[in-house]
């Protein structure tokens, strides 16, 4: 079922240059060669989407739901290949990766419902007031979709936010073509969802250009995607340096495009006075669960604790000292995501007003292990670098003398994906305060708990002011996250033979719609 | 009432370097000397702003509507000052400017009706599922307000894309602070509008920061408001060389701003067989009427038309070529506008691709004349000047030679903010296949009207694909237009007393909702 071929359109290729997956546990090639896709095949896999953009975008929402759904059945019947294959090529422990199979397959059942139930398409009405001075014509808006997506596959998230992840699935949902770069992380991964997606899109009769799968570990593969004309958005996920990198390419096209980019994150946990006193000590390694969970490769991994210096404080340090010192070293996603991640451990380390709190265990080669580090405000203030993200189980708690300390502490963060406040009932009149200026900062914003576990809901935000992400005006979960691939369109007196079913009078589709203004009664 | 001050909040300034306003009609200036803003009134006006920001955004959608009120009849209490001024600063005639007024205030009061309306916060909910495995926490989105915004006051419509114009009032109900760089083409005007919405901030008892006006004429002042990191968003409608400048700054930032650039469109006119050959002469007398609308200087100005070539085409052309050759030359709004259109007809008049059809009268100097000219589709698809915006009342007629032809001129065009296309009965089966390409390239596709007179509505869309606007995901015109200053936020787990009023379990707002994806039964 992995024979290492691009996938243009309903066809299958091979190339003469290959790559190979690495072994993360043992830095070790795998035997299979994966073709590397080139400017042929980007140029190929963008005119087939560009052919088949328009029949995509007028499907029904039930005939694109359907084909949504296909998908996600497609890839439970991959079946336990799938989840060995991305074992082996991430290092990602079983049930997380069956959870994120899960994850996967209902995130385009959400994504189907929320087509049905047709709020998306947002359509409005000003019906003609012909008696009016000067007459009112006939004005009738609808959503519609950009076209060719080009979305890259994530290293972090090899199913969730990889070639059916939630790039992909909002972008089909919005009845956009996609063209996935693969990421060389997880080829065997990436081509048998490939290849469930392509099977989904000839069972529902679609044009093949529908969907495209360009794996290849080069840059310049990613390059030219971004920058090829038929390209009108782009969906990513990963490093700040890669997020601005594209965008900067989007921008300098003759057409530039948007760029969805999710790059960097320290996620800040605010530790509210009262409830530290009340349960430091808990805190600390409940604190220390999220820090590590996955080798700490979450986008939404807690990077950065605020609190009060004291003994409350000390007593969370001990248990979350405790329990990084107990830490099972972990296998990392990747060799170069494990030596970035050891370098920005080194950095700290060697940082002068950052202090080492405690360290994982050594375990045999080729594991990340937990570092926990602690700073002064005054320190923080001053080194821009406390703040940059270490993407593992990294962290820093930064001691305040007061709660001024910690709001202007917050004052001085950029974009965040999340913040969290830990907090009790005596510490609400002072969360009053903060809460707005958390809100300022973030797409989420959560209390007592912690901000790894992103759910798939019509309310999420997994978003965030720059340079948590290139436009803090979206999410990359969630419904919402189908508005990223659309724009409004007003018709104007047009016959109403010739409208797109979704505004014309008849109302085919049974849509909501809002009439001058007015949400219309239920049919 | 026009003393030629700069307002800082609810501060007013006096610098020492001046202009004036330049009397378009006879290209001499006003005695009225008007302060240039400089660098610190840029930065006072941002600091102030940011420090309004959290409570302007804060108010219930009712307060906030009633701030839009008072500013939209303090517009109307100016009385025919505003008129008598407008009309001496831009040439336009008194109706226009009447109409505009009109307009400019009822915007205003129908973003009131919008904010009370509530749909704009798009509060969604998904309840905790504290018995789900694992349990689902408590998800609430809404959309909060980006912060200051940066305004540019429009040469071409004195009021209502000028300082309390489609930007401005969008801006504002949005939550956002507003700091204008008022026009230099209408400093009186500018000035009488600022004032009106600075009694407005204080009459309504906001923050005075609410509010700031900075006139002057240089670049570098418009430059430095959109590099402040106070700002958060810009608004603007001009030229595109303008709004490509803006954009580069801002993308430059520490942090990224949106900017929502109106730039430039030739608004292409479509001219299918049977509807030419029905009322070819008609059709030509009445887009001329179009075209030469308030001198042509619209945005949505139709600078194309594409036809087949035949005798309907030369009948639609014949009476084109009477009604341009007995156009009124009119005043133009600036002497720059007036010598950039000059300069732009006699390109193509210089242009081989082109040939002149006819040219208005000759008026007494400093006015503008209508001038068509005609190319062939070929001329058309090798030469992209004959595609590039001359801002007055000037057009090309592109001579095809089928259908096939014209579909091939409409493939090639740049994004647009309007396209037109007339047609009868007989023409809807080749109207079928045009107008999804039609709606590819455009905000607003409109039939067998012209794209001049654009309404204020909740369906309009007053944007388009790029170079039509810089974001072609949002509109500048109708209630959308709001979207462009606001976010998503998601609340979790956050306690009732601490959520904004408008995720509150109570629904204090009494705000439409979606609980759980479905629209929740009005209360």
């Amino acid at each position: 079922m992995i024979d290492g071929r691009i996938l243009i359109g309903g066809e299958i290729r091979q190339r003469d240059e290959n790559f190979a997956g690495i072994d993360p546990s043992t830095d070790t090639a795998f035997p299979q060669a994966f073709s590397c896709a080139n400017a042929d095949d980007v140029a190929d896999a963008c005119a087939l989407a560009a052919e088949a953009a328009e029949s995509f975008a007028a499907l029904t929402p039930d005939s694109r739901a359907a084909f949504l759904e296909a998908i996600a059945s497609g890839i439970e019947a991959i079946g336990d290949t799938l989840i060995v294959t991305a074992m082996a090529e991430t290092g990602l422990p079983r049930v997380r990766l069956e959870g994120e199979r899960g994850r996967t397959a209902n995130q385009m059942r959400l994504f189907a419902k929320e087509l049905r139930a047709g709020l998306w398409l947002d359509v409005t009405i000003d019906p003609a007031l012909p008696d009016r001075t000067p007459p009112r014509p006939d004005l009738r808006r609808l959503n519609i979709a950009l076209g060719p997506v080009a979305v890259f596959g994530a290293s972090n998230f090899p199913l969730a936010f990889s070639v059916a992840g939630g790039d992909t699935a909002s972008a089909f949902a919005a009845g956009c073509p996609v063209v996935v770069k693969g990421h060389p992380g997880h080829p065997g991964t990436g081509e048998l969802v490939a290849r469930a997606i392509q099977q989904a899109v000839a069972d529902c009769g679609l044009h093949p250009g529908t969907f495209s799968y360009l794996p290849g570990p080069a840059n310049a593969l990613g390059s030219a995607l971004v920058a090829d004309p038929r390209i009108k958005a782009v969906g990513f996920t990963g490093s700040r340096s890669g997020g601005l990198a594209l965008a900067a390419i989007a921008a300098k096209r003759a057409e530039p495009i948007p760029v969805y980019a999710e790059m960097s994150a320290i996620n800040p946990v605010i530790l509210m006075p009262e409830a530290l006193k009340a349960r430091g000590a808990a805190l600390g390694t409940a604190f220390v669960g999220s820090l590590t969970l996955g080798a700490g490769q979450f986008c939404t991994n807690p990077g950065l604790v605020i609190a009060i210096d004291g003994p409350e404080l000390d007593a969370f340090l001990i248990a979350a000292a405790e329990a990084v010192s107990a830490a099972n070293p972990q296998v990392m996603l990747t060799p170069s995501i494990r030596a970035a991640y050891a370098k920005g451990v080194a950095a700290l380390e060697n940082n002068d007003s950052a202090r080492l709190i405690a360290r994982g265990p050594e375990g045999e080669g080729h594991r990340g292990t937990a570092a926990l580090f602690e700073a002064s405000a005054e320190a923080f203030a001053a080194d821009a670098a406390l703040a940059e993200e270490v993407f593992g189980a990294a962290s820093v708690v930064i001691r305040c003398k007061d709660i001024n300390a910690m709001a202007r502490a917050i004052e001085g963060l950029e974009g965040q994906l999340t913040a969290t406040i830990h907090l009790d009932a005596g510490d609400q009149s002072a969360a009053a305060r903060i809460l707005p200026r958390l809100a300022q900062k973030t797409g989420r914003v959560l209390a007592n708990g912690w901000p790894t576990g992103v759910e798939v809901t019509w309310a999420m935000v997994h978003g965030g002011p720059f340079p948590a992400t290139s436009d803090g005006r979206t999410t990359s979960v969630g419904t919402l996250a189908m508005q990223r691939f659309l724009r409004p369109v007003c018709y104007q007196d047009i016959p109403d033979a010739l409208l797109p079913p979704a505004v014309q009078a008849g109302n085919p589709w049974k849509l909501p719609r809002r009439i001058d203004g007015q949400p219309e009664a239920a049919a």
